[in-house]
């Protein structure tokens, strides 16, 4: 049987999503406790692959299981043996076709931004950067980048392994939480630092090191240098992945 | 000089404040951060330890330092030496003969338990009981410990090392924000254990397993053996030490 599986984890403990050299990622504890809960190697597959140190609320993966555990009580199951730091939320039965990647029909990223005093607790979900934003320039500069655009300055992608750089955002949206300034993306996908780089460019904006034209310029460029921004993971959060519904504004 | 700090930490990364045989605790890392500043043994003095867990926002600790940094730019120049999750937020010059612990004239600590579902970011700082509660109930049984009274049977303090258990809680407010209940505590000083065996008292209650009876029967009860609850210290920060005014409610 095909399971869909929402996961959380806290970006900061891990090496990101995919498995490599270094065990220590959220696919690798995540197939590790599978496999010995199945006795067989057990692969997952994930809506996309997030950085060293991006943290995720909604993460979505797929697996075939032949466990024996009643629906309701396999995320519990699960949970118990997993590692600290990476939590299952919810899992169901899907059809056999479905697909984590291919069936999403778009994401939501997160970017918190604490502008008040440094924040503890919170350290590892928002970036520090304890200066105040001009938000309304931020919100300006931001619609630059929504609709259909060649993102081409904006991810690190190659050309040739990424030829077509061209994405679609439908929404960028700023809310001020107490003094946390979060940057809402919503996108059919997102390449690699992408979220990340336009973000830094509206902080950019917001401590007017850089104008709504200077991003406009940037865009336009195309060009694999002209962006030297790039936020810091801990700030970022996959908060979810939408596969049954078209995006229809929030 | 005399120096007073305000420092907040992250208790699931450390064995507690207080130096002993492991040298992972909060009280080891800034003395041994201050010590390798000044060049000689530097000794800090807090207002009261905390347990192996517990968070603190607003610890209180005082210290004699030689140091030739600028007021200003004394809390910045220790956190860049600091481990990751201890955080000094404030420091200012005292009269020499302030005393941290001495002085205290009133503690408040919160402790956070989620009524919601899991929640993993804050897993450290919240206890993540992830089942409703019944508030008004709790509410009623924690005025009955308001007020001074004989605390021996809510603390783990024997009566050899502590003969007097009498102590003066000023006020405890509840609060729900979101799916998330804090306790608030406001003391004269709280003993070992004692806001975590409060709180998993009002838990019971909350919970339908104690009525407001049980809970005037134990505190009746002075007796070390009578109250089996205690709240895990995840959930519990030491929010604010007051040098300054009395408590004169919030």
């Amino acid at each position: 049987m095909r399971y869909k599986a929402i996961v959380a984890y806290e970006g900061s403990l891990f090496s990101g999503w995919q498995i490599q050299v270094n065990p220590n990622t959220v696919q690798g504890h995540l197939e590790e406790t599978l496999s010995k809960m199945e006795k067989k190697r057990v692969h997952i597959t994930a809506a996309g692959r997030t950085d060293r140190g991006v943290n995720a609320l909604g993460q979505v993966f797929h697996f075939d299981s032949d466990l024996k555990i009643p629906l309701e009580k396999m995320a519990l199951a699960i949970n118990n043996q997993l590692i600290d730091g990476i939590h299952i939320r919810h899992i169901e039965v899907v059809d056999d076709r479905f697909h984590a990647r291919f069936d999403a029909k778009w994401k939501y990223y997160r970017y918190s931004i604490e502008c008040g005093p440094f924040n503890l607790f919170d350290r590892n979900h928002v970036l520090q950067l304890n200066k105040s934003l001009d938000i309304e320039a931020m919100i300006e500069a931001s619609k630059v980048f929504v609709g259909t655009h060649d993102f081409t300055s904006f991810n690190s992608n190659t050309l040739v392994e990424t030829p077509n750089q061209v994405r679609t955002i439908y929404a960028i949206n700023l809310a001020l939480e107490g003094t946390t300034l979060h940057l809402d993306y919503y996108g059919e996908g997102f390449m690699r630092y992408m979220v990340r780089m336009l973000t830094q460019t509206l902080i950019e904006v917001g401590m007017h090191r850089l104008t709504t034209q200077d991003v406009i310029r940037l865009l336009e460029a195309k060009d694999k240098d002209a962006t030297p921004y790039n936020a810091r993971p801990q700030g970022l959060t996959l908060v979810h992945v939408e596969y049954d519904k078209p995006f229809e504004g929030n």
